[in-house]
């Protein structure tokens, strides 16, 4: 059996997504959680001085997406042919695209700043992108993102909005029934439910 | 045989990871380019209101990453197996993550201020890269990055830094030897010489 070490800070953020594929399947790895003030020690050891990285005994993967596209494909999440996987990672860089538009808020220190970059943001970005989503999964018309079962991309579409709906309301998803459906989903599989309720409480 | 087109805009930028590939391994396709002014025409007809979008046999793929990893899986040039093709996946990433950094740069209209960014943006975000990046060609010994030959993660490096060094001078790889004579080794490669000598000048 390979040994996992997951490398990332004591957040969600771009470890989540490899952790939940990695509970979903229930493999076993070492979580390896580091707090702010000690990432100086482990920065220069990391391929490109960020993280997460991934170890497969010892050796490291850097890229949250490369990291978890290699243990989605390891562990049977990846989709079931190579359009499918691909359909999936088209998902998955989108949910990427999304993550990346949070940060000005993120780093918006002003409250009535944040909440009009906020508004821009769900208006110009999320809202187009999920009218869009709703037209493929009406489509695809199984429940899931891609083919008849579940894949990563749908973890990937749970790991951004289930914490978008926590922090700025239900709302979010209210013209995307189909969206919340997957993502209430989700959130059901008794590895995720477990793995969420056990782990540690993280702003991001 | 199956038909591609790919629909990008009348430049480099997202779209041009995929010609690089088809055109390396000698693969028909149609290279379906518009103009700005004709996007409104073709926006609403893509999955998310954004180009590139591959259409294989008239179905679409979004994603620019997404696309070149299908292309290159599909053609051989991914990586010879699992451990290759994320270790590739990863460096097609920060590329991605390059990319995107130079976007405050190219929509900064005063000259002098897009010095400043560009400065810093060369100094805090590109170099700490390319140390770390010369680090891993040294090791991988082959004068590739990944394995003992040719993927798309070398066609991406040459597809951001070749640009790069057009726009900003040779000096950008000064101290990346390895990763410059790997993007000299690119542009020197028959089938993508020809094309860069033939493709329509744009000036992104
Ligand atoms: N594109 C990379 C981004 C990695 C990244 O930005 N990592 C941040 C944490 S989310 C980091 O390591 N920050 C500390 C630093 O850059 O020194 C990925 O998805 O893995
Ligand atoms: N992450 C996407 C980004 C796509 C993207 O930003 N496309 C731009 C052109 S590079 C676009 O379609 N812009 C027009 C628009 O958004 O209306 C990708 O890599 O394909």
């Amino acid at each position: 059996m390979v040994h996992y070490k997951l490398i990332y800070f004591n957040l969600r953020g771009r470890g989540e997504l490899a952790r939940l594929i990695l509970h979903h399947q229930e493999v076993a790895f070492e979580d390896f959680r580091f707090e702010r003030e000690e990432w100086t020690k482990y920065k220069t050891g990391t391929p490109f001085g960020q993280v997460p990285v991934l170890e497969v005994d010892g050796k490291p993967l850097a890229q949250s997406n490369a990291i978890a596209r290699y243990l989605a494909r390891q562990h049977g999440l990846a989709g079931q042919n190579e359009w499918e996987q691909s359909q999936a990672d088209m998902y998955v860089d989108c949910i990427y695209d999304l993550i990346s538009g949070t940060r000005p808020i993120i780093h918006e220190s002003d409250k009535e700043k944040q909440k009009e970059i906020l508004q821009k943001f769900l208006k110009e970005t999320v809202n187009p992108h999920l009218e869009k989503l709703e037209q493929q999964l009406i489509k695809n018309g199984t429940g899931f993102l891609v083919g008849k079962s579940i894949t990563w991309a749908d973890l990937a579409y749970y790991s951004f909005f289930s914490p978008m709906t926590e922090r700025f309301g239900d709302s979010v998803m209210d013209n995307s029934p189909h969206l919340k459906k997957l993502v209430e989903h989700v959130a059901n599989i008794p590895q995720i439910k477990k793995y969420v309720e056990t782990r540690p409480k993280t702003t991001l």
